[in-house]
């Protein structure tokens, strides 16, 4: 078969990046002159075919919602996936999942392809890789061209379109609140460095529940890992800087972790170093996801209501592609969804 | 926008199945004319567009991959896909995924409408609906308009086309075996009914083994779960059930469960009736997920190393993509991956 040629390609034969090829094809004004006609040329001589090419497809609609995230094996996602397709079905949509793999280039590319004309809007959460960079065109440029977007999640407020969010800051809060009411006095955080929103919130809502406590935060009690690192296999590493935070730290008796796999490691590290939870230290941690039910003890957790805020995604894509607006009028909405602290066995 | 017409609508307005329609449209020799006479003048009435409508966009390569699972909130499928997009974007394809979520409608809609140009060929496990009511039209169609089929997990002998499979009766075999080595003498096994191929040979495996070693297989032994139900959401039934077999047979001393969650429900169910695991009940499962790692006993299990499968699926595809065949020389085949017995802490 003859092949296509992709954005990718175009962008390593001309020795530029993939953003820079998108935004040239898009005759973008960040772009020199120069280099748009260079990439145009290129395109054109091996028949790339961009979205705005594509335009012969534009005004069908194909019933088809577009899901782009950061990575499949994640119970959060896959919740959020269900609840937009439990949506999606009952409004007489089908869903199709690209992945971005917490890269931006696969994030535009993923995009690129499923604009094409298969699908009628984008529900997404932003790669992390995309967050560090903050170049946003791809949406913005989705966007303009009539297609909507409904972000979850990862959001950033620089983008005007439909969001849904977990109130991260008061999950947060209310769980460490939780540990100061169980008579914690030293509380450790588990968080990830500060790039990626949701991570900045939930140590934002720890520090704001100590202080409203009058609680003074010390440096040392807060650990931040870099999550570029994958955890389900480096889990020895997650566990080495744990012990070493615990082994410091003797009088931690309470540690928030922000997500489930962090509060885990916290259990098992304690467990190895002789104390026992919740006797010793409680643990909360983030994401109602299947290891907090099933583990021993099992884990008392922020729920973020996944499947809810795919299913509120879903209403409010589906409501813009079936609204007719005009462009001027147009309103977007910024949909908080409360989270719920679940008890279990891992706090008194 | 003006609504396009879905397969599903045409069905519902015509009070046929969704199978028939789409045969109808194939023109079938299964399908009545008359039956397809009505079906063809309403799709056409209403701008339907089947597969063959678009025969333009067909000899288009897109250097993308489709991908339909039966579900997305699932361990084991994740990681098939991200050992498939490992080895797609190695070789320059893109992924994207649609979900039949067991059904065998959505299973059709979904192929039809990624078929519709968008990709190059599919990997795909086979929803439970579709084992059920055997009718394959779907995949036989899509090979015969000359898109290639690369089947994994689920995968029925009657299709030719490329297959990657778990040795499941071998692993449930040796897994067997290794209580028997054990000492185990009243092995449970705890599987599902027999109509997806997994559960069936799985339970070969398990008598096999039991043959082999010159112990009598007992009726009162074997518990054949309905898994039509979602256990994340009944998990208090299947406990029951558990509780039931363990009561009603206090002789037990392993067991053999085909999945992960069955296993962890029957160390839980254990630990209720004042077992303990693994001196007093062994316990084995099938599929190395999550769960398995984290749990209190940490669970043996029998790995289908789902990574590897997506990686071989994904070759497999491609280089039938990428390769012009004869039609009539096309060779296909079917490749076994091998299980591993993961020994953790609830076998002795």
């Amino acid at each position: 078969m003859k092949r296509k040629i992709t954005l990718k390609q175009i962008a390593k034969e001309l020795d530029v990046s993939i953003s820079t090829v998108s935004k040239a094809l898009r005759n973008s004004v960040e772009i020199s002159e120069d280099t748009k006609q260079k990439v145009q040329a290129f395109a054109k001589l091996y028949n790339y075919r961009p979205n705005n090419i594509a335009l012969s497809l534009k005004n069908r609609k194909t019933n088809t919602i577009g899901i782009i995230i950061p990575e499949i094996v994640h119970h959060f996602f896959s919740k959020v996936i269900r609840g937009v397709e439990l949506v999606a079905n009952k409004r007489g949509y089908n869903v199709i999942i690209g992945l971005s793999n917490e890269s931006f280039s696969k994030e535009v590319i993923n995009m690129e392809m499923l604009a094409n004309g298969s699908i009628d809007g984008f529900i997404l959460s932003i790669s992390k890789e995309t967050l560090r960079q903050q170049d946003y065109h791809h949406f913005n440029e989705t966007m303009s061209q009539g297609m909507p977007i409904v972000m979850f999640d990862r959001v950033v407020s620089d983008i005007k379109c439909d969001k849904v969010i977990v109130d991260d800051f008061n999950g947060a809060k209310n769980a460490v609140e939780k540990l100061i009411s169980n008579k914690c006095k030293s509380i450790a955080l588990i968080t990830t460095k500060d790039y990626v929103s949701v991570g900045k919130l939930r140590t934002q809502g720890y520090l704001e529940a100590l202080q409203e406590n009058k609680i003074t935060p010390e440096a040392d009690l807060i650990l931040k890992m870099d999550d570029t690192l994958d955890y389900e296999v480096h889990l020895e590493a997650l566990e080495s800087e744990i012990e070493q935070l615990f082994k410091s730290n003797k009088k931690i008796d309470g540690v928030f972790a922000v997500n489930e796999l962090y509060a885990l490691s916290a259990m098992k590290v304690a467990r190895k170093l002789g104390l026992n939870v919740p006797e010793d230290i409680q643990v909360i941690g983030f994401t109602d996801g299947v290891l907090s039910k099933h583990s021993t003890p099992s884990l008392t957790t922020v729920s973020q209501h996944a499947q809810q805020m795919g299913e509120k995604a879903a209403h409010l894509l589906i409501d813009k592609i079936e609204t007719e607006f005009d462009t001027e009028e147009e309103q977007f909405q910024t949909v908080v969804i409360a989270t719920e602290l679940i008890e279990r066995e891992s706090t008194k």
